[in-house]
């Protein structure tokens, strides 16, 4: 006897919860909780998200709400999508209606300002005793939508729960890989938007392929550092959302932190960036509380703290270059960290 | 009192040989060999290579030969950048010039059809006492030469020896780091080659950012499997030789083998693709080598199996994705292969 398909909720109606939304909803019946009213009747009635997502079309099945009790009261599983300063006040909004049990996937990609808190931790804390994981890769929601192929990895505290979610947002051309890394995943997904900042300062620089892939290769290594001395796997940093997920926002035209640093190397202000974007972009807070944890942990960090000096204080993305080029370099694996 | 430097002889006047020579002449007394008589005179009389460098200028010091014994009797470390199906034979014609002891260091990214052996295992069967090792990493010969930011490896057994050579080869802005896993960044270049043909297909079939990060991961995973398995350390598949040089050979429009994957997938036969390139393409040559060691090794390697019945089977592109995306993808870590 077939089982019942677990049903979804989506809570965040941004480009990247829509597109989750949107996967689901070709497995089982799938309800995305937009705050705006009309981004939920555009996308229940009109299949498309055109605030986040341009004309891309959306999985005629897909329902959206506006009402989070609605949204939330029947499902299954819940799917976190809200930026990372809502989380937990979006959360606590939903305790009162949520399922017992059910688990609660997070697809938020920062840690809370202040606490420092992963989003799971932060699920123990407003709602203990439901299992809570990540579905994360390299995916940039539109390319994702437009049917591009792409891969993701869901990791839950055990490997069951993480095969048994699998199904519900893989399609043929979406692969989502399982594991059970979730700090890792969490540390990995939070800290690789600072390093896309700095790999946008290159790139508005003019600097080549060959600096990028510099750039690169050296911050997953001090993203490592810091990401197993927070207790993260280092398969999982060498892995999709890892290495994968820093290649694709670090290459990507359509990544948002990268898009920051380019236009701060190109002399916009911070300011202004940030007022001309009209989506979060996640590194700018992260960089600050990424150096609090460096020192807390004894984590030598150079290119993050070149990020921070330029995003926190002042410093123009040219120095930021400037001073990592100073320094000599030692042996590639057991050296200095840059 | 100072020391007298080493000089250099570097062997092989194509686009890496030429610009490693530019960059060990701003160091030391260097000599380029070059095939063609005209490139060598080029070189020396306009500090130019203009049939592989473009009107890049070259280090006004540095000298050229078409003399082969000219350049290597005098020379401290010998600098081997012919392709690789010529490094025995070049190698073997230095025999009776060079000076005894001297380090030999590879830059050639490539196995020895039919033996399969790694550059530094013929150095050591045609000149057994020669320390010999790499050096490697994202590089793009233009980018380098005109001034890009780049990091890279040298390799040697000893690290006492990688720390002596690594100052005849850095300049403010070409970071050379040092290591000691000679084998680990022979393989890591080699095979990288196969991956960045893959990636070149996914370009040509215009699949997104999200798919080439999908795919460099993987490779990488691939990549390192067999590399270990061959008696590599998995760190240098995470470093500059490993995963650095694949982003670099991914993801820029420079690099020949991904230019091979990428008209193929247009449409253009491999003949004509390889009869308009004046530069070899490493990975062609290598897909059949790569093969036959995953089977001596027992390792599983999917995306090198798509190129290789691409390359040499021919099988179309579009296949080899539409074959890789039919698997379900399982653990990341600890799961099938792709």
């Amino acid at each position: 006897m077939a089982r019942r398909p677990p049903s979804v909720a989506v809570l965040g109606g941004g480009s990247w919860g829509t597109t989750v939304a949107s996967l689901a909803a070709q497995n089982t019946e799938t309800t995305l909780w937009a705050r705006a009213a009309e981004v939920a009747r555009e996308i229940t009635e009109e299949h498309r998200n055109t605030r986040y997502l341009g004309d891309l079309p959306l999985t005629a099945s897909l329902r959206a709400t506006a009402d989070l009790a609605e949204a939330v009261s029947a499902a299954d599983v819940l799917v976190m999508a809200v930026p990372s300063q809502s989380f937990r006040s979006v959360l606590a909004e939903t305790v009162e209606q949520v399922r017992p049990w059910i688990p609660v996937v997070s697809l938020v990609k920062g840690l809370e300002q202040g606490t420092r808190r992963r989003m799971t931790q932060i699920v123990a804390e407003v709602m203990p005793g439901h299992p809570a994981g990540v579905l994360a890769g390299p995916n940039i929601a539109k390319e994702v939508l437009a049917g591009y192929a792409a891969a993701a990895t869901i990791v839950m505290p055990d490997q069951r729960s993480a095969e048994m979610l699998q199904d519900l947002f893989r399609t043929k051309l979406f692969r989502v890989y399982t594991g059970t890394d979730v700090p890792g995943v969490e540390l990995a997904g939070a800290l690789k938007n600072v390093f896309a900042i700095a790999v946008g300062f290159g790139d508005g620089l003019k600097a080549g392929h060959n600096t990028r892939a510099m750039v690169i290769t050296r911050s997953l290594r001090e993203l490592a550092r810091l990401g197993v001395a927070m207790g993260g796997d280092a398969d999982t940093f060498a892995g999709l959302t890892g290495m994968g997920d820093l290649i694709a926002t670090c290459t990507s035209p359509l990544s948002r932190n990268r898009h920051v640093g380019y236009e701060l190397a190109r002399g916009k202000s911070l300011e202004q960036i940030v007022a001309e974007m009209n989506q979060v972009a996640e590194g700018v807070k992260t960089c600050g509380v990424v150096m609090k944890l460096a020192a807390e942990h004894g984590v030598d960090m150079p290119i993050a703290h070149e990020v921070d000096s330029v995003i926190n204080h002042g410093q123009p993305p040219v120095e930021a270059y400037r001073g990592l080029l100073r320094t000599a370099p030692g042996h590639e694996v057991h050296g200095e960290a840059w």
